[in-house]
């Protein structure tokens, strides 16, 4: 392990700005990366935002200073905080993600140790079979000093939450701080803070939780553990995604084995065909993260450092040049400076006007694509 | 695929000759393979029997040509009729085994196709669920052309043979033909032959089945297969037998997952941990062996043909050197011959009469060790 890396914590006013600066119209993870990348700091890159999105012909809304110090002021009175990825306190784990989120909201969790985690999904509309399974994995995974880390989803995600209270868990909410789903585990998030455990979310306060922001809550899920056991899962299940997206987080994969005929099991047994280990108990998952390559302490490393290389603007014959080269078929970056002929500074200032403007999406951190 | 080989069919003399042979006391399939390369043919080896059991100093039991005719003519009355492992009916993928029985008990079968084999076996005590995953693969192998081979028991092996009854299936005896068990799976067996199945024994007429002799009858179902499918299982269980002998035959082994919490599901998953094909359908299995490794021609290799090399016999000295190396550990025979500096055809001579003479044990075919 190399020395300890001193993180620096963010000033208010720095955090007001990362907010804004993250919760204008079309910044995501990678944007915002580019973006501090670019100019070096948030507040830089809101004061250049105007003359960004002239170019674009966009005006997309940048949140004003008032209107994030309410968001932080309001995520107190839930007794959360908003940490960056460039502080300490940011979970490790997560760092290694594609696009982590620049900013979490998170509360309690103070004394959890995040680095020794086990993340449990699985259906909503679970077997009692299946309960008693999770809870005997969240129980035994506790009591051998493992965080326990789910979705706050009814069925196996509650069962894991509620199995591991005493323990420690770590719930993952798909909306905000303010916005629990579903309703009726609004208690057990009031037990997981009480019993010294977290929440955390990336999404605003007040954002109510749609379908498609449940995948992306699950990136998290896995994201923040070192394996992801699959506990009860029917084919094409939210579990399944949060099991690939575990693997391409370079995770651990897990899952519980059923009959055949059972067709909860089916996610869980095609899981095991492709590859995850059957797992009966806890030890079948620790054998394993115990025995994980030393590779793994990378991920423990803080390593989120954006390069900081201002630029003059590129010309309108080199957006063109980019508009000519993408397509709907995302493309990674790489590929598209050796094609395009641009430097890669220009590309990323070009693809960062684009992006502000809605007119790119991003796959996997480095693939883009045009919008239609 | 070489030229056809063409196998010769015993004499009625020479048939009963072998059985004389194979049914001598302390004669297993090693022993008698032995004989025969030593000797060059069963009638020379029963006339050099006296001899050699003079040196031993005991007096095993040769059968009477007519014990052995009366033999002959007792399976007769079933059906059935002894093969040899030199001959054109005998199933080419039981030569591959460890010991093949130079000669089985066999009624039924002609019209099977023996070269296209699943065996399929699991607890006695199934569930209702483990039954009807066994009839959903044993209707679907034997619809796309596989014949199902099981060992008769009750539960899953017999529901095995029951849904493959129109098929083609093969149920293979630990005991004698006239001892049918369980004794009330004898109308299963008369529905086998009745819908053109087999069943195939190498133990005696009138045997009837001990507890040792269930293994040693898994080793046949395994042998007869291109691959086993272990449907239910606990722990310990002669179906985690068959799945061992299954793998040391060099055939694939398929297990059937289940929840954790079944008592009944525990040997399937530990196979699928150990590297066993999880199967939730006949496609899982179909998939591998229809993909399966071009060596695996190789099983159909009509391999068994015995060296023919006469001998003088080895000295007093001999023995007692090899009595020296020989111990309660098994040991190779390859490096007994290294460790002893006896020759490999004065080794064999010695350790036959060593085994007729029951001081020596066999495991696996080549490795040797004292019997205390």
């Amino acid at each position: 392990m190399g020395p300890a890396v001193v993180s620096p914590e963010l000033t208010p006013a720095q955090r007001v700005a990362w907010l804004r600066l993250l919760r204008t119209d079309n910044v995501g993870p990678v944007t915002f990366r580019n973006l501090l990348a670019r100019f070096g700091s948030a507040e830089v890159a809101i004061s250049a935002l105007p003359g960004l999105l002239k170019r674009t012909g966009k005006t997309p809304h940048i949140p004003t200073i008032t209107e994030a110090e309410d968001e932080i002021a309001g995520l107190a009175r839930y007794g959360a905080r908003l940490v960056a990825s460039c502080e300490r306190d940011y979970p490790a784990l997560l760092l290694h993600i594609d696009g982590p989120p620049p900013l979490v909201s998170m509360a309690g969790g103070a004394n959890l140790d995040w680095s020794r985690t086990v993340g449990i999904v699985g259906a909503r509309n679970a077997s009692s079979a299946g309960i008693k399974m999770t809870r005997i994995l969240a129980t035994d995974l506790g009591q051998r000093g493992y965080v326990v880390v789910s979705g706050l989803a009814r069925g196996i995600d509650s069962a894991a939450h509620q199995a591991s209270l005493g323990t420690g868990t770590i719930a993952v909410l798909a909306g905000g701080f303010d916005q629990i789903y579903p309703s009726e585990n609004i208690p057990l998030a009031h037990a997981i803070l009480d019993n010294g455990g977290a929440l955390l979310t990336e999404m605003p306060l007040g954002w109510e939780p749609r379908a498609r922001d449940f995948p992306r809550r699950n990136r998290l899920v896995s994201g923040l553990s070192l394996g992801i056991v699959v506990v009860e899962a029917a084919k094409r299940s939210g579990s399944l995604i949060t099991a690939r997206l575990a693997l391409e987080q370079n995770r651990d994969v897990f899952a519980v084995p059923g009959s055949p005929l059972d067709p909860r099991a089916e996610g869980g047994n095609a899981l095991i065909q492709q590859g995850a280990k059957l797992v009966t108990c806890a030890d079948d998952i620790l054998d394993t993260l115990g025995s994980a390559d030393p590779s793994r302490h990378a991920l423990f490393d803080r390593a989120w450092e954006p390069d900081l290389v201002p630029e003059p603007p590129p010309s309108d014959d080199d957006k063109s040049r980019l508009l000519t080269a993408l397509s709907a078929t995302p493309i990674d970056v790489d590929e598209l400076i050796r094609q395009s002929g641009l430097s890669a500074s220009a590309m990323q200032m070009l693809l960062l006007e684009l992006d502000l403007a809605g007119r790119v999406e991003w796959s996997s951190g480095q693939l883009v694509a045009l919008k239609y």
